[in-house]
């Protein structure tokens, strides 16, 4: 057997650490141990029962054959309604994409050629910096810290621009963070990434899971924004792999060809699932299930600041915790490894998210049960007594 | 509103030809008119039902959430076990994709550096090309013709080779001319690009669609190519978006990692229902569909012979036939347009597959009706007549 001969950008691709986690958790539990999962990427409830239903009903009715490449024309017409009258695109802009992977994918294919810089937040989802890099594009991570949310300023943006640079990524709320860009903040970032002559992308993927908040579309403050949406977090659909772009007119021609090369279609059955996401009864639900998780993060932010984690900007979206954890360890991933190991709860370890102080970080996920929070805490109270 | 401002790469990207023909024959038929599509590049049959059955049981046990990124085991075990023993890879280096597509993707971002050339056939699928470039690499199209069967061959590979090849992509069968390549040339294929230290990768997404003949997959003949496969064609769900890759042992861990980066996970329902698609009942069926598919290559093949056409190769797979024009026209896409628009018959011509004598070729679909094939020949007979 030959040994591979792997292109560059591979050798900067590492592994998620989260999965040496979730492969321990996983061995843990095969001998009987009882895990607590605050490590999870995904929603704990299911697609709602409408949803799956209509999904359900398409297939019955035969709809398995290829759709356009840019999806079903009333799909479109679904997502670009379901903005605010303010933010809201024509149904034309809207491009389905398989997952808000394929929306970057799309985005970075139209825009960067080899050596292109990006600007995003560090820490932030390790995708994106990938997903730059796959297409010959630089990702230039900005450290950013409690002083400004974790986000991104315009000030930054200015102040790291370099004749390289072509866009700004932006997601709101943040993964790992859970923090929004203000409104005052992403209007001023909307004028400076114009000012700059670059383009602005915003992953909104976590829109609607917003507590005590809700997060305004960067399309409200201008058509020349890339929008990165998804069906997998709030709607509750992460496995039908389904995602959508909104896309700036002049830009429609140009990523409708990039869709038609890059993966033909979004699936079919999802995209007929999908129509019934904006349903009022849906809705009713998807709202309840925010609520849940306003009730959870209410429960952990304070429990885990009492235990001594420093959690200084109350996160408001998203379902995410991210914490310092310097008061217990200098290395947050043999940190994490020992938690689970000795005391059964599974973290995320800072490094999937950066370079930036990752050592002092994990980040908590509350995708889980509020019985099972209490009996988390409960066991990392314990764990950091020993 | 700003103009856009694309990546050089998006310039090199034509739309399809095809989807023009494609409107112009949606207007004719909203004007009532009723057009033959033998453009079309799906199967007409839909999902075997006990793979939709499959998918909906899935969607009613709440199979709804993320796989791993690689796919559900038990589905890399069946598509491992669905290939002979002499070519039967273990299961581990399997990994499902969303669609061929999403094979590819991985393929060419583990392989190309920029710049690095890839080898491929012309006329040949036009989104292959489109994905060498995306991840930076440089699509070198070989003209081939009958003489070789429309496929690369091993002598041809080797004087086509340039110090910056670092692969080969065949695809057998062809789209779009049918064609296979021979066991024997394959075997050569094999030995040649492995001694000039290249990698081989082999589009098998129309295995299961011949006639006459069963195509060996090239893992037979070695562990060290890619294998690029989908259960769109043989099995019949295209709007599902699976497919898989079989990648040599070495890559592996490599082509795990960039999955998590580029599209986290396939489909969770599509893989479901993808477990029943190696079921006995369901191969009847799509052997049923093959001998079909077999009939109207044997109608069509002679009867456009006799009309002129010219198709000096009997293609044994896929539902492509590519025929040479040059009997009624200089212009096959001008060709194709009048073929519609006077007589109502869809073909593809010859410009979506590349650059050695497009205007020469246009490609019949028989993923249609034999009634409906008769009646395109019929009409396109009294059209060459008038």
């Amino acid at each position: 057997m030959r040994q591979a001969k792997l292109a560059q950008r591979v050798a900067g691709i590492e592994p998620f650490h989260v999965m040496d986690i979730l492969a321990r958790a996983r061995a843990l539990e095969s001998q009987g141990r009882r895990v607590i999962h605050m490590e999870i990427g995904e929603p704990d409830f299911p697609t709602p029962p409408a949803i799956v239903e209509a999904g359900i009903a398409a297939l019955k009715s035969g709809h398995t054959h290829y759709t356009q490449a840019t999806g079903l024309p009333a799909l479109r017409q679904a997502i670009a309604e379901s903005y605010s009258s303010v933010a809201r695109p024509s149904a034309h802009r809207v491009i389905v994409t398989p997952g808000a992977s394929g929306a970057l994918a799309l985005t970075f294919a139209a825009l960067l050629d080899p050596g292109a810089e990006v600007l995003l937040a560090d820490p932030g989802y390790p995708c994106n910096r990938q997903l730059v890099h796959l297409f010959g594009g630089v990702a230039r991570s900005v450290p950013v810290d409690a002083a400004s949310d974790y986000q991104l300023t315009a000030e930054m943006i200015r102040m790291h621009w370099s004749p390289r640079t072509v866009a700004v990524l932006l997601a709101s709320p943040s993964n790992p963070t859970g923090t929004l860009v203000s409104d005052v903040e992403l209007a001023r970032i909307v004028h400076t990434v114009s000012e700059l002559g670059g383009t602005l992308i915003v992953d909104e993927i976590y829109h609607g899971l917003t507590y005590g908040v809700d997060a305004r579309s960067a399309l409200a403050h201008s058509p020349d924004v890339f929008i990165v949406n998804s069906f997998s977090k709030y709607y509750g659909m992460t496995g039908w792999r389904l995602g959508w772009l909104v896309v700036p007119e002049p830009y429609v021609d140009a990523v409708d060809r990039l869709a038609q090369n890059v993966f033909l279609a979004p699936s079919t059955p999802a995209q007929h699932a999908a129509l019934l996401a904006f349903d009022p009864e849906v809705h009713k639900e998807l709202e309840r299930r925010r609520a849940i998780f306003a009730e959870r993060r209410d429960y952990l932010l304070p429990a885990l600041r009492a235990l001594g984690f420093g959690i200084p900007v109350t996160p408001r979206g998203a379902f995410y915790l991210y914490a310092n954890c310097s008061a217990f360890t200098t290395d947050s991933e043999a940190f994490a490894r020992e938690l689970l190991d000795v005391s059964g709860v599974a973290l995320t370890p800072g490094i999937d998210f950066g370079v930036h102080k990752p050592e002092q970080h994990v980040r908590f996920s509350y995708a889980t049960e509020l019985a099972n929070l209490r009996e988390g805490v409960r066991r990392i109270a314990a764990h950091l007594q020993r």
